[in-house]
């Protein structure tokens, strides 16, 4: 049966643990849908600088957040960045995925990809400075969507 | 059918996310019942000073912890308040109803809103503190009105 | 019905949340599995130290974070601890069980334990340096027990 989950934080861990369990669901034959709001919004940016009209504190906001997977911190022990790159060593000598491969894989295998267009507003994050593929739609989507599923996260 | 929403976090951004679904599902005539615990019985608070009995550690906790909606900050990027504040400019310069809004339209459209009583305890919040129209219950009741709902969120 | 708990965070807060709402549901005669991931590996960790074969950043990382129940910091307002003795003491003065008395209970009442393989690996955390009594699987375990329930939680 059909999974949503909530992207509200745009930390590395949580992101991890949003994708690694999306990617379960999707390797088990269901469908799922994260709905990717507020600060989850980080995760979907391009790394490159994009133009954007913007307001002053929107322009504000934009600078200070992170520009897509790979610039995610921690939600405890970042020190300045640094906790995540010692996260994303030790995955690697483990031989665990890393954040932008488990994205690519839930691609491939059909996950749902929505941005929350309430919370670009207010962040003021414009559809260019998103990644390709998504849908953009707001709460009332995700409640039905949510209404089908089984298992709905919010992380 | 139903929805519950446990209210864990007391900062503006996650208030903002569990109000937004909360009318979501009021608005497409599904009951919900908001569970407010922990940091979440902040934003139940009076705004006004309440003289209340409270040890001196709950009284320390109390002075400590905002007093209602208005006064709270963001999960990140608060810098002592100034991030809230800058949220709040770019939500109404955007035309997006602001919490206290949102709280209104929950109470008009008949949300139930829950406060813990165990964590009520030992925030030292007591109920004159809180605004009217509140149930108060513990985690049985939570249970009840959990296994009569098809989603149920942590936020 | 059966519920599931995913504990991601290692609060004292949030593991009091998790935990009280775990009992509850024990208490109702109703299955209930946590499934113990990233920081919410602490939880489970001994107290006393515990030799364990790591890697250079993973022995780091686990000198770093608390080792188990009794040294949780709170998610806010810890004020490098003392925010935590603070909220210990007042609820005994109001006589709820503790965090430790939590756990005993759900383990008592049969609640299943499930520690996530995957972030043991990126966490350094070795199965010698948790507590007895646990299951170790991963995600797809974790959504064939979410499958089955009807109320599942990221806490």
């Amino acid at each position: 049966m059909k999974k949503t989950i909530i992207v509200f934080s745009g930390e590395l861990d949580k992101a991890l643990a949003a994708f690694t369990i999306a990617n379960g669901v999707a390797a088990m034959g269901d469908d799922v849908t994260m709905f990717f709001t507020f600060w989850g919004l980080n995760i979907l940016r391009r790394s490159n600088k994009v133009k954007a009209k913007k307001s002053f504190l929107q322009a504000m906001f934009s600078k200070m957040m992170p520009r897509g997977a790979g610039k995610l911190g921690l939600s405890k022990m970042n020190f300045g960045g640094m906790g995540a790159k010692m996260m994303k060593i030790v995955m690697r000598q483990e031989g665990i995925s890393s954040l932008e491969e488990l994205i690519a894989s839930a691609r491939e295998q059909g996950v749902k990809f929505i941005a929350c267009t309430m919370s670009m507003g207010f962040m003021g994050v414009r559809k260019e400075e998103l990644i390709d593929g998504l849908e953009y739609a707001g709460v009332a989507s995700y409640l039905e969507e949510a209404d089908e599923a089984n298992v709905n996260l919010f992380i």
